[in-house]
């Protein structure tokens, strides 16, 4: 029941999602819904339910995530981060919190999701990004991960590219960039939506083609085969960054 | 005593610095220094003391600290990274090791250090680099910020950007530059040698210019004062990186 002073507010979230099991909430487990409907609920007086624009899975990490919810407490919505900040833990920062239409859903409105993926050419490891990027220990070729990135841009059956087969597997991938800065590399995508793991299975594809372990080209037959077996393991969680999300 | 096969070794060292208390041994603290001659020790069965190529203040971290030690264990020095990242906590890794000259100080050998201060503009902080940089709440005025950087290039008495006066300030500062990469600003100096807590007191100044505190030609008045107070507070340590140095 929605009073007339109900509000729809939308919020610009970061967090580091190594201590979380994830978005969306579970019972027993710390999530980043979890917590920030908590947070919410003190600061607001009432119950509390946000709707995120994806789940990230556990150890995926978010400089934009996009999540709204409606409350009929007449704080001030630009006030509302400062008093998130102090209440939540520090991985979980609100960036910014502003007004949307009643009729706004941070999920469904969303038109396209940019990830980005961090690895760090780094032999030893490294005491400073260690929790936020995936270590490679050789120097990966990059030009032969560009021209595989090519192959698996577009729109297609991504089914080789996940582990969810319960509904529709057909995306829309409009950029998949492959981007090196001194000992790292990074790996953007945008779609429309993304398959669960999706991300990180093309990434495990680049990967094994920046090793030499794959030709380019094949990135083609294992988008075209609609296998999961053939895109490999998963790359790590902790390398992957939600971006942004357009509406 | 060193035997015929002793022999001078050299780390390239990369620390998160948020939990120690710096670099240089401290007794009953958890020092870099302390923490890396007990992992060699370990490895190599004897006493080890390494030299750095300067002291980081507690909190400051380091992609690119130098040292050297002695020793006359068989081990194969490409081995040692490897050996070494085993036994170190996740928060200090071992880049490269390699053999240098008998006469090789790491400190004293040392001909330029560069530093790197990064500052991200986040009203929110960073849940992600929250501990690996300076949160500015408001944007800076990076022009202005580079303006009064050229007044502190040269050779100089830096007397005013330092709290130890024990020995002489003049220092050649042959590069000062202020970048900024979205949401980032990287401020980087190089020098011969740098003061206790230089760094951090220049990068206090810039700071001034760079919310409008302070107008940018007035860095060269605190430069010539020779007056450590008109520097303002130091920096905080967790923006600030050892890059490298150069022999």
């Amino acid at each position: 029941m929605k009073g007339d002073r109900d509000k729809n507010v939308c919020l610009l979230v970061e967090y580091d999602g190594t201590d979380f099991a994830g978005f969306q909430k579970q019972p027993g487990k710390r999530t980043v819904q979890g917590t920030l409907e908590r947070s919410l609920e003190r600061l607001l007086g009432s119950a509390v339910k946000i709707t995120g624009s994806g789940r990230t899975d556990a150890g995926v990490h978010a400089l934009g995530q996009v999540a709204n919810f409606h409350t009929s407490n007449p704080i001030p919505v630009e006030r509302m981060p400062a008093a998130l900040n102090k209440a939540l833990p520090a991985d979980i920062r609100v960036r910014r919190a502003w007004r949307v239409p009643e009729r706004f859903n941070a999920r469904k409105s969303a038109k396209w999701r940019t990830y980005r993926y961090v690895i760090l050419a780094a032999a030893a490891g490294s005491a400073i990004v260690g929790r936020f990027s995936a270590i490679e220990p050789v120097a990966l070729r990059v030009a032969a991960m560009r021209e595989a990135a090519r192959h698996l841009r577009g729109k297609h059956d991504y089914a080789s590219f996940t582990t969810d087969r319960s509904g529709p597997t057909v995306r829309t991938v409009r950029r998949i960039t492959v981007r090196k800065s001194g000992r790292f590399i990074f790996i953007t995508l945008e779609a429309d939506a993304f398959l669960r793991q999706m991300v990180r299975a093309v990434v495990a594809v680049l990967l094994r083609v920046g090793r030499g372990e794959m030709p380019p080209q094949e990135a083609a037959a294992v988008l075209a085969a609609r296998d999961r077996r053939l895109a490999g393991r998963a790359a790590p969680a902790c390398g992957l960054y939600l971006m942004g999300v357009r509406y």
